[in-house]
């Protein structure tokens, strides 16, 4: 089970990094963009990518939506990796350079902020940790409860 | 050739539908997704599909970037659909309910403003055109060429 | 005191005209910007006022800052003039032309979408009505209580 | 003139803090809100202001338009600190916490990325540097041109 797995000793809570390999095995879409886990630490994680022809818009370079599908999944796995769930409640990009196909590209996702029930993500989006090609800044609504309670239905 | 069909008669500008039939043949994320075009009017354009259970979050219901995959290409393609190539500069999303899963969701998009080389446009996702569960507004920059003539190399 | 004649008889909530009337009179970012009143309905207003040479930037025309205040006032106002008293959570501001100086600029404010506490708000900022020279979405969030209670400390 | 002391040498471009101080100088907005300049560095400023009561809102607490306009100042006049005249394209703000009168609140404002004519800017507004009150992402579109050319005739 997942649950059991990505709960460990019901004592301790699960880490950062085991909460996300769970949240991951269960998310089709991660793993239809073949997505790997970098850096998984309470409020920082690092996602990477390799930008696959089937995964490129009209003109041939790195959909925009992926682009921005991969950043989402950056903050709002950081934000759920804490163990409360959370949900994004809004994120805007800025796209500042094309994903070229066939190269990797990487989402480093911080916590930049708390207020209340919202917390803040900035998102840097890069060729391979150097040249930045988006910047994100995501936003999350915490709605409380387990993470691995609602895996476990899964 | 999809250049030729989409260009029809060299002498008259392609209407915005076929345009979008063209861009939308050559990409292949809006063929992954399935998505429908429901109208492709000059400035105004609506697309929809189904949630179907490969395109879900960790938590069982629509991924937050599927709906925002949409929108962008609801209003990128109504951008470009008026003839000169152009790029998403920037975008804001605000989710406002889940997307179901099974349920169709349909992103209506509109261009709201003009300045210069730059296009935006507000975009409504809702379950089947009724309950609203986002809202996004996007910004279009207007690179120029022609899309015909990009579309022919793919 | 400005709650008894905002509230008017304490059977009958007080219009959304009258409630922006009173927010208005003990706001000092509103009079210090001679903004007028000109629609005060459910959900949607507009309020206007001159660029005067004080309210300009280092360029000399209207400063970015105040044509964002104005266009904060109108949604800000436009939600809490529905009688619960809620507070501006986040906001975009597009800038697309100049507020030229001496000229009469318009915020057109309207509700477009509610979600839980949390309500959206698209403005239009125009020269007199005509050219938009801003375009501006805020969202709201609601905290409950009555916006005129909080106005009779005032 | 204000030219002739912005500019110094005509052989020497003027240093980010002699171009912040030439445009503080004349800009209206800048004088009323009594914007002191904390640090003036290239691609980094720091402003500070008091909330003085005729800078509050409805419910006497700082307005969010000011809050925005310190913010906007900061990271428009970084940008321009570096010789191009550059003007806001956009800008986005989420509110923290609130502006508590009488308290001084700083903008920090960094450069986080420039893609050809278009520079990005990341703003923490706190109290006195330390709690947040909000986060701002500001986006100029560089102009070109001289600022010294345009502050010489103001």
């Amino acid at each position: 089970m997942g649950n059991a797995s990505a709960a460990g000793d019901a004592e301790a809570a699960p880490s950062p990094r085991r909460l996300i390999e769970a949240m991951a095995r269960v998310n089709p879409v991660f793993q239809h963009l073949g997505i790997e886990i970098e850096l998984a630490e309470a409020g920082h994680s690092r996602f990477a990518m390799i930008v696959r022809p089937d995964l490129t818009n009209t003109f041939g370079v790195g959909h925009g939506g992926v682009v921005f599908t991969l950043a989402d999944m950056a903050f709002g796995f950081t934000c759920n990796a804490l163990g409360e769930r959370a949900m994004t409640a809004s994120a805007s990009i800025d796209y500042l350079a094309p994903a070229p196909v066939g190269r990797r590209i990487v989402a480093d996702a911080r916590e930049v902020a708390r207020q209340g029930r919202n917390a803040f993500y900035d998102v840097v989006v890069s060729i391979d940790g150097d040249e930045p090609i988006a910047i994100v800044r995501g936003r999350m609504r915490i709605l409380g409860g387990e993470v691995v309670a609602d895996l476990a239905d899964r």
